[in-house]
């Protein structure tokens, strides 16, 4: 059985198909455009490709209400012409098939638990460092949705002494998680592109530590099992170590579980899925949508 | 039927009985001594109640994974002698009854959810602002334990300008919420308890002003559909509208969510239970464990 999978990116938009086996086959990508072209190019893309449903994760904010009229479509978003835009229903609909959505780290969560670095386990965050910061959760066995869904980049956080740019740079909320830590404040902070900042410049130091201020708010907002950090920013694999440090620091002996003052090493960790969480997490919504329409 | 209920608080112990109608028909409290004597003399008093089974909400940090050989023991706490020391089992052996044990907020979580604020929600996080702060939270319909539980009073805030004491009072961890927020932060920082501090006591602005960087990390953070205070300083009823206001400026705008933007004063609230919601979780807790025993 042929199953679809969209990752929709702010910047691209990656289509493939995967099997039962949850192996990705083919792959293809296109800028993300104003949704009057992308959508009808990405239907055509699938048109031949015989799938039996569509599974989708998303750059948001994006209504995950199945009840609601306007699921599947992108809510509120600064990305020009996507405002208030349906993008599950005309692809669900033009092929025919049955189709779910998520937010793209919700897929990565959802992936990572069940076939990745969580898999076994009840609970976990994902989180991707990027353009932006984002977090997905499973919580007590189940993927987090909510009001509306986690934006774990805006949290706030406590500014670091000796930030040379401490208030941040989020449009909404300048000194947010992601004001302060995505690969834009990175880039503005020191005028320098994140990916070349050499390992040993200041920059990663205080990179590490408001990572770990929002590793340590997550352990003390809801207790992950385990919190797996992706995103292109984290391809930096020298922070790894940093940010493990600085929560245990952070933390201060307070949170008394083995997985963390113990084994830190296995809870702060890659993705195991490498860069294909977020695909596979799709791959995963497109067999759901296919076992509940059958059901 | 009758259900012995416990809220094991670091002060005192409040015992009751409850019956199928989620009434609480007599109730005793004690203080909080050693376990040694503070245990028999509750087993003493729910001897002859006729109890069918014993539900806890409590002071932790304790175990609740019921899988464990220490479920139900306080586990690392500044409570003199109560560190690593049985709660639940020397009760349920003693008594011979079903018992089920949560932290007191999740209990009272419980209770709001099944019962009060939160009733017919998916999700609501449960604050109480006092001596500490704690959270209880349910989310997609399951209370949260995760790895150990959620410790919400230790998540790092950022500083408010103009706070004469930013640096906080938590001794692991000074500016955390608990550090900047609790009852004891602000009677430390003003040399008043806060019961003692009029209502236009710029100390008021200060707490709602960190009170809402919680809500607005915990929506972020989680989403829940509804935020419930409670706890000795939120009987300040006239800091519900500063957190209120705060809480949307603080967002500005971000998370698109009607329930938020147009109806905060009916998503941050008081307890639908007054200041029963603790002893109300207890009993469902009770009545669960009875309900299992049976099955």
């Amino acid at each position: 059985m042929r199953f679809g999978t969209l990752e929709a990116g702010g910047t691209k938009m990656v289509l493939s198909v995967g099997n039962e086996q949850n192996e990705l086959l083919e792959q293809a990508s296109m800028p993300t455009e104003a949704p009057e072209k992308t959508i009808p190019a990405m239907i055509d893309w699938f048109r031949d490709k015989n799938i039996v449903s569509l599974g989708i994760g998303t750059f948001g904010p994006v209504d995950l209400n199945q009840a609601s009229p306007s699921y599947g479509w992108i809510t509120k978003t600064p990305k020009p012409g996507w405002s208030d835009k349906p993008l599950l229903p005309p692809m669900r609909d033009a092929l025919g098939v049955p189709a779910l959505i998520d937010t793209d780290v919700n897929a990565a969560a959802l992936a990572e638990w069940q076939l990745g670095a969580a898999k076994g386990l009840n609970s976990c965050m994902y989180v991707t460092v990027g353009t932006g910061v984002g977090a997905g959760l499973v919580i007590e066995g189940k993927l987090v949705h909510g009001l509306v869904h986690p934006e774990l980049g805006h949290m706030l956080l406590r500014q670091e002494p000796g930030d040379p740019a401490p208030d941040g740079f989020c449009p909404y909320h300048k000194g947010c998680l992601e004001g302060l830590a995505a690969g834009p404040a990175i880039e503005k902070r020191w005028g320098t592109k994140a990916q070349y900042l050499s390992p040993d410049h200041e920059a990663w130091k205080l990179e590490a530590a408001y990572l770990a201020q929002m590793c340590m708010n997550a352990v003390c907002a809801f207790s992950p099992e385990k919190i797996i950090l992706g995103g292109g920013v984290m391809q930096q694999k020298h922070l790894f170590p940093l940010i493990r440090r600085k929560t245990l620091e952070l933390l201060n002996g307070y949170i008394q579980a083995k997985a963390i003052m113990e084994r830190i090493d296995s809870y702060i960790v890659e993705p195991g899925l490498g860069t294909k969480s977020g695909a596979t997490g799709a791959l995963l919504l497109a067999q759901q949508a296919y076992a509940e329409s059958v059901k």
